[in-house]
């Protein structure tokens, strides 16, 4: 008998007949004993729908009343999860975030899990029953609805499982685990049957898109060794765990293209001590995550100016160019560009802790296929160069070629 | 400087541009120095979409479940109202049931309001803000979400107005007050500019569709005067008070066809006594709401049996004859028969209590028009009867003649 929590997306639950599916599922683990809780995420589009209803009246709607319109879509999901098990004869109830003892800070929209009070869930779970979590929200300690951002559901997940100290956490998606790269894209890549926390977090915040790095980070901080696997077959999945050292041998683990970010320059910025702070402060104040940064030598024949290129979530650039810009006569700067057209292209191994030359041999297959490198960012454990958005699959496939053989 | 609560109904909120309209409504008054709280239901087809998710996932859901499901339907309204009141640079904030204050018992899908804690809401009002609530719902004092039943948004409005001291009470909805008749089946119908509690109770309670009795009955009982106007235009509406000495002049205030009633008869009731209370209170326990009950003198030849007719809901027919049916081996009646296909016209004015023949006039109205009666009903200042539903808009308009002259 085993603690498990499961964790579908909004493509498993996209309809009644794939929520009927999950509880089957469900249900066949709750038959042979296990005790499940069950995070569910809002039907696929109904979120997007939402988004498309605020921004039908206000361009940027106050993120304190998106969390309480965007919280609506798990709270539906829950409800017919729940009435699925009952369907078939299975006790199930569900909980909103709140409910089931998620407090978290008050940033709106991407807010941070403070603690899980899990009582409620363990004495429900005691009582034999399924219970089913929304995903994606919390509420503040003084009550106010919060939603986690990108990926909350999966972040539910994995911090519940850390709290009720479950046996394991699976993440059930509409892939069958982790890839090599992505299928669509590379005919050739292969499902691996198990990655470490670092590769997964360099491959989530990299755009491979299973997870986002947050969970990832949760998970390797609190030791939750989760599975991401299917909900349409019963295929084994990726276990997502501590590195071990027969991980070592292989020097790329993975190949990833992440299309969803966006690059703003600042153009003539003044060089001068402080700017570059000020500027990731305020944009950090506005809780936008930045990606990589690059800063260009000083130019210009009258004061030194110097250029300022950062990347970030593309669904951030409005929000970052109105702050950016409200600081143009502070600090002084020219003129801020911003473009949509880029693609960031990641290899990710633990392997090439050991190994040298890495970095080289990208480029040189890169040039070979004539893509230009626009900006470099290296890690221990990986090299992400950022392309124009028009060469990024042809690159992705050239890239696997080179290191995973096909 | 008032303090007025004002109710928006699903028809009044169906898409953002109505929602626009009510913002724009909204901050007119604000404008004016009012302090407003603005109630609103869910967009009008959302609750029923979400009842048909659930009713293919299974005929009759859990109620509690139930209650997760529909309470997004308001918190999405409240969102996106708040929303539409920044947009026109009002402040304004959402507040779902439970942040409301709002504490109910725990009858699922139709709770009773226990208390309303409105301080929240006060400091709200009092930093300058319109306050949005969703209507509909509260939570119980072990926070378990809860919805009203029907007319629930009414409800919220109305018992919000009497917590918070209103000075005025506006129930917004898409038609310009109460009617005579409904006009779309009547079309001499008129407006009224007033009525007594009373008389929209038993016009609420006899199917006139514009509030629900519970609703009044609240007004009623905290001295909450409320208007009923339109959404859609500036006309005054329908101001529902204490009763006036004059209201008395006129016999007949309104007529009233329900046509969302059923009818269930049990046939060869053993007749003992103790059956029909033991009958009334097991649906009272699964808290079906019965209207007219009307038994039969014995009859047969062996141990005398009688037949036992009620109406009720037509959504909650299925329910109860699954009640009544598990009933049938301890009590021993022969068989239940069940009809939707009825209606009940209703006559109602405070006027009859000094007044004579009423009755007699409307049933030879309904002879003269060929319509046979098969339930009657009566209280001081109403009479009703059910008739055959095909019947329903016939018998109503000569009702109307007869009584109103039109």
């Amino acid at each position: 008998m085993a603690l498990i929590v499961q964790k579908y997306g909004g493509t498993s639950v996209a309809n009644t007949d794939r929520i009927k599916n999950v509880a089957s599922r469900v249900a066949s683990y709750h038959a042979r004993g296990d005790k499940i809780v069950v995070v569910v995420s809002a039907m696929s589009g109904v979120t997007d729908n939402l988004i498309r209803l605020a921004r039908e009246i206000m361009p940027l709607p106050n993120e304190r009343e998106m969390d309480v319109l965007l919280a609506t879509g798990e709270q539906t999901t829950i409800a017919l999860t729940a009435i699925a098990l009952h369907a078939i004869g299975v006790p199930a109830i569900s909980l909103t975030g709140a409910q089931a003892g998620i407090v978290t800070d008050g940033v709106h929209t991407k807010a941070k899990i403070r603690n899980i009070t899990p009582r409620k869930v363990h004495d429900l779970l005691n009582q034999g029953k399924v219970v089913i979590v929304a995903g994606f929200q919390g509420q503040t300690a003084d009550g106010q609805v919060t939603t986690l951002g990108r990926g909350g559901s999966d972040l539910t997940a994995i911090a519940l499982a850390a709290a009720l100290k479950a046996d394991l956490c699976q993440i059930y998606t509409d892939v069958d685990g982790v890839y090599t790269a992505d299928p669509r894209i590379v005919p050739g890549a292969r499902k691996l049957s198990e990655i470490s926390y670092d590769e997964m977090l360099e491959l989530a915040s990299l755009g491979a898109k299973v997870m986002q790095s947050r969970s990832v980070e949760f998970a390797k901080k609190f030791g939750v060794v989760f599975e991401v696997r299917s909900s349409l077959n019963d295929n084994p999945g990726t276990l997502v765990k501590e590195e071990t050292s027969s991980m070592e041998d292989i020097v790329v683990r993975g190949v990833s293209l992440d299309k969803n970010q966006a690059k703003i320059t600042l153009v003539g910025v003044p060089d001068r001590p402080g700017v570059a702070a000020r500027i990731f402060k305020v944009l950090g104040e506005a809780a936008i995550n930045v990606d990589m940064i690059v800063q260009n030598i000083s130019h210009g024949t009258g004061a030194p100016t110097t250029d300022l290129s950062f990347t970030l979530d593309k669904p951030e650039l409005l929000k970052a160019r109105k702050v950016i810009e409200q600081l143009q006569s502070e600090l002084g700067f020219r003129d801020v560009i911003s473009t949509e057209n880029i693609a960031k292209l990641s290899i990710v191994g633990v392997g090439m802790k050991s190994h040298t030359g890495v970095a080289g041999k990208l480029f040189e297959t890169l040039a070979n296929e004539g893509v230009n490198i626009d900006m470099i960012s290296t890690s221990e454990i990986k090299v992400s160069v950022v392309i124009d958005l028009a060469h990024g699959e042809q690159a992705m496939k050239a890239a696997h070629k080179a290191f995973l053989g096909s």
